[in-house]
């Protein structure tokens, strides 16, 4: 990583001092990856001249590159027969990513100007929805009948691939055209060039359907450790593949999301969002947490009374419901994470409520003595602090129960448990919190004053 | 997925009827990474009886996958002659896997029973420390001179690489072993035989040292889009390579890590990890959050003498502060995700505070109003109203900052922004929102009375 940040250094010094020929040369033999990675930082003006540097297929892989916010006022800088020159360079499911992040008008208007191949190809693609296996997919791909020797093979692939286009599967067909299976690049090359395709082809190949969720298109990946998944349609004739490096980009996509909806933020949020668009989305969770924490206030409003006569009841009060807090969010995330990785099913349901159980007793006697310690040392009310001790190992028994059940129901009702956003299930332990605390210092009143 | 589920239900049936033949039938067809989801959800017994009726390649990759606390249950249950046989038949890093779980007494006694070329692989590689490519890192790959033919390097690769093997990269070195290059293998394929391997291959590799980060490894992978990486020596002498779907996983760690941190857990628990193990992290969390909640409660301490006067101060009280919560944890989450994918950077970091400091005047006076409202209907003071609203936008204000900044501190002093956890965050909010909401109370009391 060191380097980009010398390649960054060395073209703002060049774009500074107005050397654009030098500039130019140093960009050539940088990697599209680095170059993006320091255009996202530059101001707008900086972007547009220094993107106007690089020839067609390197901006194009430098536009597949950068994130979308960045991405959008770039070609919005840019003018639209400039756009649609980089994207004619750029293979069709690269030129899907930029042009669906633009608006509609915009969209169409580079298009219409593209070469007339591409631009059906591309639309092609758009029709598919977002979040599939069809948006995802390149539409270029190899396949030979399974009846070729390898020779013959070899012989197709000289002729119908380009020396750009990376592929490390040969897919092969039947005489319908049907998926019948792969060979990968590299058993070509070890194999006798007589032997038939059929005989060193995989038996069944994974293969999904253009309306396949994008992410199970990455379990598929992981689970089966292949470099490439083929898309067919419902009569498993061929129609593209989805490369590893795709994938990776939903993986991590996919981990955002459930990293962010579990804080109570949209999933494909990024830090340079506009604040327009992102205000729904943090309003509605800062609403229900404005709900849930009023449900909670009003537990304690039941009380006033209580604290009224002993105002020391209101110090120790949120020192029980934050220790909830922080036990069912360690116990729910690790659920949460448990169900995403496919860890977490209901046939180990009991084992692991065993465990969060045993943790919450033990975490929760040791720190409800310590609590009963500082609270002891502080206000020197023996039964108080005897209270907050064991109004405490009860939350914590709570949350390990709530963290562990509330996550799996989510699931059980198909409701993706990351939703089961800390704002949700941290409720329960306030309200119980309060009302458990509270409650026991009223019953036991007379004997605290 | 349908298939795993299907798959598992026909084992149970067959194990539970003894009808071991026909269940040995059913393995020899089914893919490695489906058997091992069904091992795990079996009782240890069964396990056993499973295992014992795979051929030893196929129970090898079985226990590839399988994670580290299934493994090391089932293996403990084996006996040590039966292991050293299944991983005879193994890949040696995918034996690292296996053997790197282990006891050390147990691994040893293994290691010692293995046929002694395996044994020895494994255990150099064992050498270096968990987490490095080197770890990682597979000792066998495909290798020619750059001076050599396409003709030549292709049977090379004949005579060197075994057809279950897969490789995607032939690497080129020089005359004096060092890496010079790479030629993905379809290259090779559509090359003309005559080609010198010079001609051919990429210009320069992306490579790294045994003692590589693995979080580094996969930065490569995703940055350059390629499908393995070689590891070399400090003269660049090829040692290794680590393919996708190691970095793969390697991904699906460091977000696991990322989310899991970010509440208080060690970035590598998993739902079935036993609580004793688990214990210390949860302990010293929860004993941090009491701490932070007694400097919180503190705070309120202050104040005691004016909840006495008017209890209806302590029900309020939490509400200010939970918005607080939800503030920092909303705007830390973005930007530690965004951090931890090279999108937060300091140049960007202005233009992110604008945007949370927007999102927290805008959200805050709609929710203070709501708030305001809310306690208006229910208390009846106006005054009371207004400051629980004035209270709740500056909290919100102070979450925008500290949410932005905090994690970006931490990153600046080479600390995982991820540990900024939760609790260490809204420890800001919880004693500012206690403060403000209090402090403007106590000041207008007389008013309030």
């Amino acid at each position: 990583m060191e380097e980009t940040t010398r390649l960054a250094e060395s073209i703002r010094e060049l774009l500074a001092a107005g050397r654009e020929e030098r500039l130019a040369a140093l960009l050539d033999g940088a990697h599209a990856a680095d170059i993006s990675q320091v255009v996202r930082d530059l101001e707008i003006g900086e972007q547009v001249r220094l993107f106007r540097l690089l020839d067609p297929q390197q901006a194009g892989a430098v536009l597949a590159e950068l994130d979308d916010q960045v991405l959008l006022e770039l070609v919005r800088a840019l003018d639209e027969t400039e756009v649609s020159k980089i994207l004619d360079q750029m293979p069709p499911d690269d030129v899907v990513e930029v042009v669906e992040e633009l608006p509609k008008e915009q969209a169409e208007k580079i298009l219409d100007l593209m070469e007339e191949e591409k631009s059906e190809e591309v639309q092609e693609l758009l029709e598919y929805g977002e979040g599939t296996a069809g948006r995802l997919m390149s539409p270029r791909f190899v396949a030979v009948n399974e009846h070729v020797t390898v020779a013959q093979a070899i012989e197709h692939i000289r002729k119908s691939a380009s020396a750009e286009d990376a592929f490390y599967y040969l897919y092969v067909v039947d005489d319908h055209e049907h998926l019948v299976g792969v060979v990968p690049v590299h058993r070509l090359v070890t194999a006798e060039p007589t032997t038939p395709i059929r005989a060193i082809r995989t038996g069944d190949v994974e293969s999904v359907t253009v309306d396949t969720d994008q992410e199970a298109v990455a379990r598929l990946v992981e689970r089966y450790d292949v470099l490439e998944v083929p898309v067919v349609d419902a009569n498993r004739r061929l129609l593209g593949r989805i490369s590893v490096d795709d994938v990776i980009d939903v993986i991590h996509e996919e981990a955002t999301e459930d990293i962010q909806q579990f804080a109570g933020v949209a999933g494909d949020e990024t830090v340079l969002d506009p604040p327009r668009e992102v205000f729904p989305r943090r309003l509605m969770w800062r609403l229900i947490n404005l709900g849930t924490a009023t449900l909670a206030a009003s537990v304690i409003g039941l009380f006033e009374g209580s604290i009224q006569t002993l105002a020391t009841l209101a110090v120790f009060m949120p020192i029980v419901a934050s220790m909830g807090g922080i036990g069912t969010t360690q116990t729910a995330t690790v659920v949460v994470r448990g169900i995403a990785l496919g860890e977490m099913t209901r046939h180990v349901l009991a084992r692991v409520m065993v465990k969060e159980v045993k943790l919450a007793l033990s975490t929760g006697l040791a720190t409800g003595c310590v609590l009963a310690l500082i609270s002891y040392l502080w206000k020197g009310q023996i039964l108080l602090s005897l209270i907050l001790g064991i109004a405490l190992v009860f939350n914590m028994l709570l949350a390990a129960v709530v963290g562990t059940l509330v996550p799996m129901a989510l699931r059980a009702f198909r409701i993706d448990p990351a939703i089961a956003s800390s704002v949700i299930i941290t409720t329960f332990t306030d309200v119980c919190g309060f009302f458990s605390f509270l409650g026991l210092a009223t019953l036991l009143m007379r004997f605290l004053l």
